[in-house]
């Protein structure tokens, strides 16, 4: 990894230090991330807000002119709203820095003047964190299936609404339990509404249509539908139908080149990669004529996953900067020597000509090498003389494996030779 | 769209007019992909080759030559293996052209001498295709999740073995049968080494490893095992465990800085995302120390995928040519009109009051608004004053439905108003 502080680094400033700020910041100053330098930080109150493990070289402040006068390439805002974020991201712009959002609303409201102004003063707005959070699909939708013509995007983009409706589908709980425990949990706001009556997906789903579906439209014209009337019952007859209940927003170019937009509670199966989505997983699956679907799945949420969207829309911004191909070329390195020791909870299948004393033979082998029995399965029916019997591992190394079985090979009673897989949990 | 003959455009070659380039080359001149213009293709015994439907101005040719003396600005290599492709693609690189290429095994063992090459001459590799076909998985390692630090990879790379892997586990096929019937349906070739023993999955791994991990690795040093030994009884004993049996290929860097990497056939829980994965589909799931974990799915082969893959990073390296902005404005558009009628099959709730004649009404409703009912549903155990029952309706305008709940609604024997989802199946 290049030592960040040996070459000149892009200079970067937070605005808002919550939570993504916070770990946008940790990640800034790791050591990860070569090239880039964290130089400023915007926050309402910064004395109650200045941490110490922040580089006593970056600049603390609660004044946004400082930001936008000092000599920053890039601005990452996270104070979220349209409002001040719109004037203070237009300022930046105005003032030559490039900027990072993670903020829908803005975008997806604003998004369209902010991007011509940046447009037309050479400078960049990246948003890949106002979507999916950690999901890099604004990217893939852009840039890795350019070579498509998107028809159809669906996809899951509201954590709260995946939490409380998970619940209501596992436990039989009350729209009114479920949302309490969501704000419980931290899953839902004390004012729940931008996200149960769709709006927040609306401006996601906005967006992932201007970029995906080349279509931008109006987040005031999406039609949404609130989750609040389902009711648990509607779980009951959604499981006879093979199905459960999500939040599910969904854009589409018609036949007739119209653009469908809607966000709405519906019936997805259950064993879909859609039906399986909880808490603040999210998915987007999109269709292309040539391609065929792709689905992106993945932390929509949570200060991690969002930082590192962030992150990697500063570090883009940066290779423009310097004007670095698209393209690193991480393979013109010496290449690393491969450790092949597979560790893993293992599965053993055997076939013998049975006898007695064969388990203890292999069990006494396992033990040899240090390896744990998990447990030991014999399925009915089989001949006695190719009879198949398996044995699960604890996690062990399979080089260690390979020593018992080699030694438990020797005998003759084997009518083929044991099979070994890695269990994936 | 914007019409590329309006203006210059990059020129492309394309070498190789097998399945997939016969998809690129339909991609590239539909008119779907402004600022990119097809005009030669190299085939050995190209008189068999010519296609009508391709556009007169493309020269069509036998000599690699004629292609790397011309002005073309984008070399895509489509003729698979190691040689001639190496050479093929270091001259064309040489005469000043940058290359895309679907090549895993030149990737996977000289990519590391092109990108260098590439590098110092200011020009482009790419190789997205190489990897997971149409799922722009490479790109979102390089570039949507650069913010991270990444530590692990996962994938079902190989669609041979899975769609043989996933012949015996649905029908209790052995290898060879399944193998067969691969063959038949055209998904493994006549010599399945490459794929089943695990070189193909390994190359990819490799490629991945060094994008991805930014651990570039040796491909012979990777270990695999063949899925030749498994047998039927191996997947009934993987469904007692909840599991089924895939090819996973995997790489990791350790806690102490080594970097593991294997193929094998291994067991993975039938409902994960991994156990679903059937025939050409392909997955890839990264683990980042700040992100957690991300998926992608999608079609991993096939000539539409693949091709999509290949025109995607055509467009990144004409936008790199041109100059161009890593990052399109698609939103400084006029915003589209939304059509909201969600156009769907329909679940439709009712909660009633019960007496005779509510499903009479109800069914009169539907018909009179062109609704066809799928079926009616009522589980037992609820109180007939507070009955809730299903109606499910075969794909309907939700503009039809809801003038149909309008007039139902007016009845006095509604506990609450009837609730509409659509079912997405």
């Amino acid at each position: 990894m290049t030592d960040t502080r040996s070459q000149a680094g892009a200079r970067v400033a937070l605005l808002g230090f919550g939570t993504v700020g916070q770990s946008v910041a940790r990640i800034l100053t790791s050591g990860d991330i070569p090239g880039v330098e964290l130089t400023h930080i915007f926050n309402r109150q910064v004395a109650r807000k200045r941490a110490d493990w922040v580089p006593s070289t970056v600049t603390w402040t609660e004044s946004i002119e400082d930001i936008l006068s000092s000599p920053v390439d890039i601005v990452v805002e996270l104070v979220g709203g349209v409002n001040p974020a719109h004037e203070w991201v237009r300022r930046a712009l105005e003032s030559g820095k490039s900027v990072v959002t993670a903020n829908k609303q803005l975008i997806a409201h604003r998004g369209s003047e902010l991007l011509a102004l940046a447009q037309a003063k050479g400078l960049e707005v990246r948003f890949e964190a106002s979507v999916a959070g950690g999901i890099p699909v604004l990217r893939a939708l852009q840039d890795g299936l350019s070579g498509d013509r998107l028809v159809e995007v669906r996809g899951i983009l509201n954590g709260t609404c995946a939490y409380i409706l998970s619940r209501m589908q596992k436990q039989g709980a009350s729209f009114a339990d479920a949302l309490r425990e969501a704000q419980q949990a931290g899953y839902a706001e004390a004012d729940p509404t931008e996200d149960v009556d769709g709006a927040d997906a609306a401006a996601k789903l906005a967006i992932i249509s201007a970029v995906g579906l080349r279509r931008p439209v109006k987040v005031s014209e999406i039609p949404t539908r609130s989750i609040r009337p389902i009711e648990a019952v509607d779980f009951e007859y959604a499981k006879e139908l093979g199905c459960t209940i999500r939040q599910v927003a969904r854009a589409a170019i018609e036949d007739d080149g119209r653009v469908f937009a809607a966000v709405r509670p519906a019936l997805v199966q259950l064993n879909s990669k859609f039906g399986q989505i909880e808490g603040s997983q999210n998915i987007v699956s999109v269709r292309g004529v040539y391609g065929g679907e792709t689905t992106f799945s993945g932390s929509g949420a949570g200060g991690g996953p969002t930082a590192v969207a962030v992150v990697s829309d500063v570090v883009s911004v940066r290779r423009s900067l310097v004007g670095a191909p698209g393209i690193a070329t991480p393979m013109a390195q010496q290449p690393y020597a491969v450790n092949p020791d597979f560790v893993a909870p293992h599965y053993v299948r055997f076939i013998v000509n049975d006898k007695p004393g064969i388990l203890a033979q292999v069990t006494a082998a396992y033990s040899k090498f240090g390896i744990n029995i998990d447990g030991v399965l014999q399925l009915p029916r089989f001949r006695k003389d190719r009879l198949p019997f398996v044995t699960t591992l604890e996690e062990c190394a399979e080089s260690m494996l390979d020593k018992a079985l080699a030694e438990v090979g020797q005998s003759d009673y084997h009518v083929q030779p044991p099979l070994a897989l890695p269990i994936f949990v």
